[in-house]
Order: C-alpha cells, then structure tokens, then sequence
C-alpha cells in the first residue's frame, strides 16, 4: 500500500537529495564533502521528506519540485544525526543499513565534522526552498525556526544527549516518552509542521500536524523497539547498538504483546487527531499505518 | 585605548551572555547545559559581540540592549568551536584561558552534544534578538541566513577541517588565508554584517564591512600566530597546541618580522576599506589596532 500511494514520491525525494548534496559538493571541502555524501546518500526509509510532502500535499500544496528539497534539508539533520550517533565517542556503530558508517571509512574527526556542517546547511537548503516554493518571508523565517527547534537542544540534540546519559540507566515510560519524543519525535513533528506552513495551512491544520507527528514518533520508537528485539543483526543491517549498551526500551518496559498493541493505539489516535483537525489524507494515515507495520 | 572605548560594551556583552545562558537553561538538559555554560562563561575578549554591536552603533543603530543579545547570538557559534576545537578526536587541548576544557571535566560525548547543540540555539537566540530589536521579517531572515554561512560548511565549520586536514602539510600562504578566512575569518565578518543588517545599514556600508572583516580577520590569525611563536604555555593559559601537530601558520610561512608587517598592513587597510564606505567609527578603528596589538 505505501509504495504504491508513495513509490514515486520516494523516487522524487531521491532526487531532491542528489540536487542537496550537488549544492553540497560546491559548499563542503572535498575531505568533508565524501563522508557528508555516503551518510545522505546511503538509502533509509525517507520518512522526514515524504511526511513534508505529503502534508504539504494534504494542506493544499501544490507548487513543483521545490517542496522536495524543502524535505531533503529536514533529511539533512537526520543524516547528521545518524552520523553523530554512530561515532566511536558515542554507540560506536560500525555498520548501518548494511553499510559501513563513514567514520569507518573516513575517520571520526572528519565524519564529526562533516556531520556538524550539515546543520546549518540544512538552514540554508530549508531557505533556499522555501523562496523556490514562494511562500512569503515570515512563513520561510518560520520554517527555519522550527526546523532549528527541532534539531536542537529541545530536539534532535537534546534527545540524543538524553539516549547517551540514559545508558545503563532504567527509564520509567514517561522518561523514555520524553527522550524519544525529543530525539525522534521532534523531527518528524516538524517534518509535518514545515509541509503544511510551506502551503499555508491554518493554525488548526498545524496543530493536527503536531498531534500526528508526535503520536506517529512515538509509535515509530516503540516499533524500532520491538524490531530491534525480533530481529538478529544480520537481517538489521546494523548491529544492535542499544541492548549491548543496556539502554531502556518499550519492549523493556512492556514486553513485546503490550508495546505491539501500544504502538497500534498511537498510531490510531495520531490518525484520530488528523481527523479532528480536517485533514482527511489517505498518505498520511497510510504512513502512520506503515509506522507500525514496516518490517525495518 | 580599548578599555577605555569598549569597556562597557564588553560589560554588556557579559550580561546579554549571561541572558544567553539562562535561556540555555531550559532548553538543555541540564547535563548539556552544565558544559555550554562552561564554555560560553569561561570569559575571553568577546570580540564577535563587540564587533556586531560597534558595527550596529556606526550604522546608525540606536535601540537598547538587544543588539547585544544579538551579538551574544553570535558568541554561543564561537563557544561551539572552542568546545570541538578542543576535543580528544581533534585538537586534544585540556586547557583553554588557563581553565580546564569543558570534555576534561564533563566527558567527550557529552560535551560534543552539547557544542552542537549550540548551532540551532545560536539561529534561535538570533532570531529572538531580532524580533526584541524590532528588525523586520526579511532583514532577521538574512541575519539568521548569514549566520548559519559563516558558521557552516563556508565557514568555520569548513575551516574546521580544512584546519584538521592541513596537520602535517604545508601550505603556502594562499591556502593559510583560505584556511583562516573560513575558520576564523568569516564569524568575525558576519559580526559586523549582521550588525550592520540590524540597524539598516545601506549595501554600500555592508560591503565596507565585509572587507573590513575580512582585513581584521586575517590580521587576527597573523597575529595569533605571532603570539603562539612569542609566548610560552604558561603566559597563554593554553598550551600551543598548533606547534605540537606540525601545523603550518604565517610565522612558519614569513618569519616573524615580515609576519608583524603584514598583520599591520593588513589592519591598515582595513580601515581604509571602511573609510572608503564612508564609515568613520573610532570604535572600529580601535578594534582593528586592538586586534593587531593585542597581547593574547
């Protein structure tokens, strides 16, 4: 259901992110160019950029290609992030989606740094596409707001600090809500915020985004979860970094049945809270669907 | 000459950090807050937020304390480099102003997280200092624009690994300014950009302001070199760690005697280029004297 209702979005999200990492090859020295390639290149589900798109779609959107790049600057902070997240000084992951991770290839001086310049290209890209897309000069001052929101201490950054102090710790469920809505959560959120902004959604419509977004982050954990204890590193693709660092998880805390179940209730609640602010989005509730059923 | 023109200026850069660091306090952790405070109140000669707001005042800038949370905007980009510069997986430095690094006291990974953390907030607190300076939406939207430049890929984070890439090598004098322009040269000129950007400086004056910056800029590093070559550990409350990585500097490149020449010239014409803008501001003049007389 979610490749035929998305496969070509997906193929049109690729392309945005060959067109970033163009523009990339012109800003970044060579030396931090190559790890910044491999890590935004390297595959992944895409999730960020197509929940852009398709709120975007779902908000009235109806604009070319730019909406495109505009998810390709939010996939820019979780490809930093995922590099970050897998240097020696943090899980020290070696192998991601069956691939080496770029400090393996270029050394983790170069890949932190690489990894750290993409936050303010993202900045950028997000500006650079959001004039291509039109919108008006507060929206896209906006745009860059939110998506700094997210990365940052109160997002991405802060979550991933809150993972890394975490370890060897047990979290209760409000704690691990907490750190997960901050360093998954908050990214997806504004993934859907800065679609529907880009096409003038009403302050409602953005409020329904948020609820998704946080419901659906949530569900998205709780599965990573629960393919995390299901599954063995060699069909991961990547070795199973957070039970060898004895971290909290939801299948941890509830068992496997009950976070199961627990990820179905956020996603039919998050697709609920949809509803209720109007936005009646085949794309998007199927993508809450494929939240919980993805098998990676 | 400086103490006697900016010395309240710097006690007011001094409080709007201290702004700075109390909203920090509640959008980080308190585990990532505890390093960045470190970093960010460890003193220094906050030239970047003296220059944003001496470049506000000669542009015609008349509005209150903001323009100094502005300038502080800038400093918490300053703080993050400091904060990786000084990293085991980079330059490996334990003592920084005569204290000890913020990674010796709070970890590696911890402390990586929160510099990084830094960039997004640094865009935030800019945009906050816009909105309080009353700038309008497309002016704080070229501010946090140019900021993000100057503290990426283009920029210091660029010059950063150009930086790391260059240990070991020679360089001659083009690639030097190359390096420095982007590590250290770029932050100081986006300082006064921006502060010329927020009191509605004509393109003409910020042109000036560009060459200026970038005059000092290379004046600065010069002169840093000179400083390292001249001084021992113990005077500089950091120990000379470009020496100890065989980097290539303007002394190892000139000599000191034509390495002092050029960073006089440099300042000179500096000057000249701002003068040529019509900007006649002693407090910039002084700046420039400042940078090249310095004794740290």
């Amino acid at each position: 259901m979610i490749e035929a209702l998305l496969g070509d979005e997906k193929v049109e999200v690729e392309r945005a992110l060959e067109r970033a990492c163009e523009w990339l090859s012109d800003e970044l020295p060579d030396e931090l160019f190559q790890p910044a390639l491999h890590a935004v290149l390297s595959g992944g589900k895409r999730l960020r950029p197509l929940l852009c798109v398709v709120a975007y779609r779902a908000c009235g959107g109806r604009t070319g290609p730019a909406v495109y790049d505009l998810g390709a600057a939010i996939e820019l902070i979780h490809a930093y992030s995922l590099m970050h997240d897998d240097l020696p000084c943090m899980d020290d992951a070696d192998l991601r989606r069956g691939q080496p991770t770029p400090h393996t290839i270029f050394g983790e001086a170069v890949t932190a740094r690489a990894g750290t310049a993409l936050i303010p290209a993202a900045s950028l890209w997000a500006l650079t596409a959001s004039d291509a897309l039109g919108v008006d000069e507060a929206v896209s001052r906006r745009i860059v707001s939110e998506l700094n929101r997210a990365a940052g201490a109160g997002g991405m950054v802060g979550g991933q600090a809150l993972d890394l102090l975490g370890e060897g710790q047990h979290l209760d469920s409000t704690e691990l809500d907490r750190q997960h809505g901050m360093k998954t959560g908050a990214l997806l959120t504004v993934s859907l915020v800065i679609g529907g902004l880009a096409a003038g959604a009403s302050d409602t419509a953005i409020a329904g985004l948020e609820s998704f977004g946080r419901g659906i982050g949530l569900a998205f954990q709780v599965t990573d979860d629960i393919l995390d204890a299901t599954e063995v590193a060699a069909d991961l693709g990547k070795h199973p970094s957070d039970g060898l660092h004895d971290k909290s998880t939801y299948v941890s805390l509830y068992g496997l049945e009950e976070a199961t179940r627990r990820a179905r209730v956020l996603a039919e609640e998050a697709t609920e809270a949809l509803r209720g602010a109007g936005i009646d989005a085949p794309a998007l509730m199927a993508l809450a669907s494929y939240v919980v059923e993805r098998k990676r």
